[in-house]
């Protein structure tokens, strides 16, 4: 299939065209012609991470992206990628490889993909600037797959350098700009690669604990006709002749469901917020990770539920992802995450009084502002040596009109948020399940009851008492990957 | 925590007060107050699946449903229901319940959430009307959790009842906009329960395989800045002092995945198309699985793995939730799903060949309307004995600017959709890698180059020959649980 001559992208070639006639190389190199399924070749590809010392002297194929080239004389040494894994190879002149043939590879234009023929060879010093250190690939045939351009707009080694090693010894890293503008360049480093490893692990670890705890996957509508949850920050959509909007969460579809029976929910899906601001912590759209659940007598029941998700995705991460971890790690520095079991849960109140202890001047019925929750994260962890905990009986005032109130004191709510390292992850709380007392809540928080009556409705043929909360994932890394 | 007398809900108490000195039961029923979390007992509610004659003679406490009740002279029998599991109960006078107790519990609202202690009885004769047939409870306290309002908008087992049987016998079904208006009640029913379960299991057995092959799961933006892949069918969001728009498909994200070295990626997530039609095939808003996959040499490698995984999928189905398919099938009656294993794979021009046999008239160049693919469906389910088929080598006229023309033929295209009972189900393609190429197709469709130039930029530093498809799950199914 290779050919050395015929290609859709001849005028593109990086090499000089010498006399042909003296190349007895050139069957073994060239710019293959475009994969189009015209055939099915009997040909194994070996994966670069497979690249070890057990396949010492074994002729293989392999196709990988051209990571670096470096001529020397009548060699040229490529680094040749795979995902995060890489492997030296060698094309040096002798019985395979003609001078040409080495100025060919010498001149692949840097991420363009190539198929590789050659012979795993072991090496006596290790190679430091490689995954596989062991061995290196002697190359007997040399096809370009797909030719990149020439220039590139980001080089990989400067974008996954730590910001300060960077600025210390003036070498190159890449500015957030340059990243968003050329993200698929971007994400093909080793960190971006882990990075999105590691949120695929934390989805999957999310949905595999839940669906082990006889939770039932659902799936919210979007476009909605009314602007639920008070109307704010709501995008609107052109809706055929009508308006529609788009939902800020799935809060009132999932409450429906436990109505509704399935006693267990959870949903992960995309959550718009019509927010004009620049923080990391305000998206116009996210995916958020979403549990509600019935309980029998007491919402601690599905507090300690969703706490005991969330350590089982630590620990899934810690044992599963051990590597992606420490690939990020590397660009970013950064503490071992710590945990306790049974989760720390302190009441509001406590909070406060740490705060104030510190020097923090509070209200009873004031929100925790983001410099406080980040000065209480540095607190409980003095305190507690913990980086995640659970904050209970949050004041009813800065709550949604569904939350539950606190029997024992009017001021305060059946309602939590979940922290680590100091930054709120999720918010929940007990639901109010009786019809009365939550249509007297929204009149409380001025609501149009006419835009909620199939949420109020819902709530009229028996509801069972109920609490869930929401995280938000992907903060960042959606938004920053769209075509913009 | 149960009180007879103290309640928010007094005024609707469903039963007569009487002189509560005669009643020596009176502490054993009564409406419950509302539940916010005041206490944490140490009672342990049993599951009404677990009510069987392993626990015959405990005392037992259970929260369910009231589904119905039937009182006759000094007993009242309730049916309890949880889920799509029932038992019968009993509320006789005696020892523990005064003829009083006997006439609240007769009057209880159907599907309010009461909790009961009761005995555990074998019975002598199966009860066919419940799940659990070979035990019954013996009530000894009964409270109100949650008091249904006393008119059902539709009753569940009108529901569930299949329409043909009850056109015959003239008993009711209930007709979809009463379903539709009342869905929290709708989806009570053993059906819904069923269909959900089924379609939680759908998306956890889809990625479930796709993790353990290997697959990396994305989340793709939802509201983009420009109307991509044609721009027609696409919903405009006001976006600030700006318009953008609603992803009509992660097709453009997933690809380039791919051209960022992800090698496998899939995705979950609604999909939107401002399509202005009334059919279960055309919904403005349904939630898509996606795959995406690079290949070595041929596309089919990608068609065999999709295959592999709907044929995973329908195996999970059959081996875990075979109950619940069961249960879909009272209602909506249907011939066991077959299909054959490798994946019958047909080519257009067959399926051309067997429509005309069957006295079809169609161009080579002309797509399957509706009506063709289900008589081609029932020739193929004649021919092969199978309800699943991929249909390989579609014309090129008929599909996207990005697929992959044949090399061989260019009227056909490197694409293929796969077909459930003689309904389309997944669409798919290679698609093309090369910008050059890809430009000029973009071109011949008359596409604006400006608006997806991100995308074929993406292509231009290295990008491996891929394909995928894509899947509507829950079509009909979530739409129609929208607050409307």
């Amino acid at each position: 299939m290779p050919s050395a001559n015929a290609s859709r992208k001849g005028q593109e070639k990086p090499r000089e065209i010498v006399d042909a006639a003296e190349d007895y190389a050139k069957e073994r190199y060239g710019i293959s012609s475009m994969i189009q399924s015209q055939e099915k070749p009997d040909r194994v590809l070996v994966r670069v991470k497979d690249l070890t010392v057990q396949k010492a002297d074994d002729v293989v194929w392999v196709r990988a992206r051209v990571h670096t080239s470096r001529a020397k004389g009548k060699q040229c040494f490529l680094v040749l990628r795979q995902q995060q894994f890489n492997v030296q190879a060698l094309v040096a002149v002798g019985d395979h490889a003609s001078k040409q043939m080495v100025k060919f590879a010498a001149n692949i234009n840097k991420e363009s993909i190539v198929d590789i023929e050659g012979v795993v060879r072991k090496v006596h010093q290790k190679i430091g600037s490689c995954t596989q250190q062991d061995v290196e690939l002697h190359v007997q045939k040399i096809y370009v797959i797909s030719l990149a351009e020439p220039r590139l707009p980001l080089q990989l080694d400067d974008a996954i350098r730590p910001e300060v090693e960077g600025e210390e010894d003036g070498r190159a890293t890449v500015n957030q700009d340059t990243r968003l503008d050329n993200r698929v360049i971007d994400l093909r480093t080793s960190t971006s690669q882990a990075i999105f490893r590691l949120q695929s692990g934390i989805c999957h670890l999310f949905r595999e604990t839940l669906i082990n705890k006889g939770f039932v996957e659902i799936q919210t509508p979007k476009i909605i006709s009314a602007a639920s949850e008070g109307g704010a920050n709501v995008f609107t959509v052109s809706y055929f002749k009508n308006n529609a909007y788009l939902a800020q969460s799935p809060q009132l579809y999932k409450q429906m469901c436990i109505c509704a029976d399935f006693e267990k929910v959870f949903c992960i899906g995309p959550v718009f917020r019509a927010e004009d601001s620049n923080t990391h912590r305000h998206l116009t759209e996210f995916v958020g990770l979403d549990i509600e659940m019935a309980f029998n007598y007491h919402y601690h029941e599905v507090v300690e539920e969703i706490a005991d998700t969330l350590v089982q995705i630590f620990k899934g991460l810690q044992e599963r992802f051990q590597t992606e971890i420490q690939t990020v790690n590397k660009q970013f520095p950064c503490e071992p995450f710590k945990f306790l079991e049974p989760t720390l849960r302190l009441e509001y109140c406590e909070a406060l009084a740490m705060l104030r202890e510190a020097g923090v001047e509070m209200d009873d019925e004031e929100d925790l502002s983001t410099p406080n929750e980040k000065l209480l994260g540095r607190l409980v962890k003095e305190k507690y040596d913990t980086d995640f905990y659970v904050l209970d009986k949050y004041p009813l005032a800065v709550r949604p009109f569904y939350t539950m109130p606190d029997p024992r004191n009017p001021k305060q709510s059946n309602s939590y948020d979940m922290f680590m390292r100091g930054e709120e992850i999720l918010s929940g709380a007990q639901r109010i399940h009786d019809p009365q007392l939550l249509t007297e809540r929204a009149l409380h928080h001025g609501i149009d009851l006419e835009k909620i009556k199939a949420y109020i409705d819902s709530f009229r043929f028996g509801a069972p008492p109920h609490a869930g909360g929401g995280i938000a994932v992907g903060k960042g890394d959606d938004a920053v990957f769209r075509i913009a």
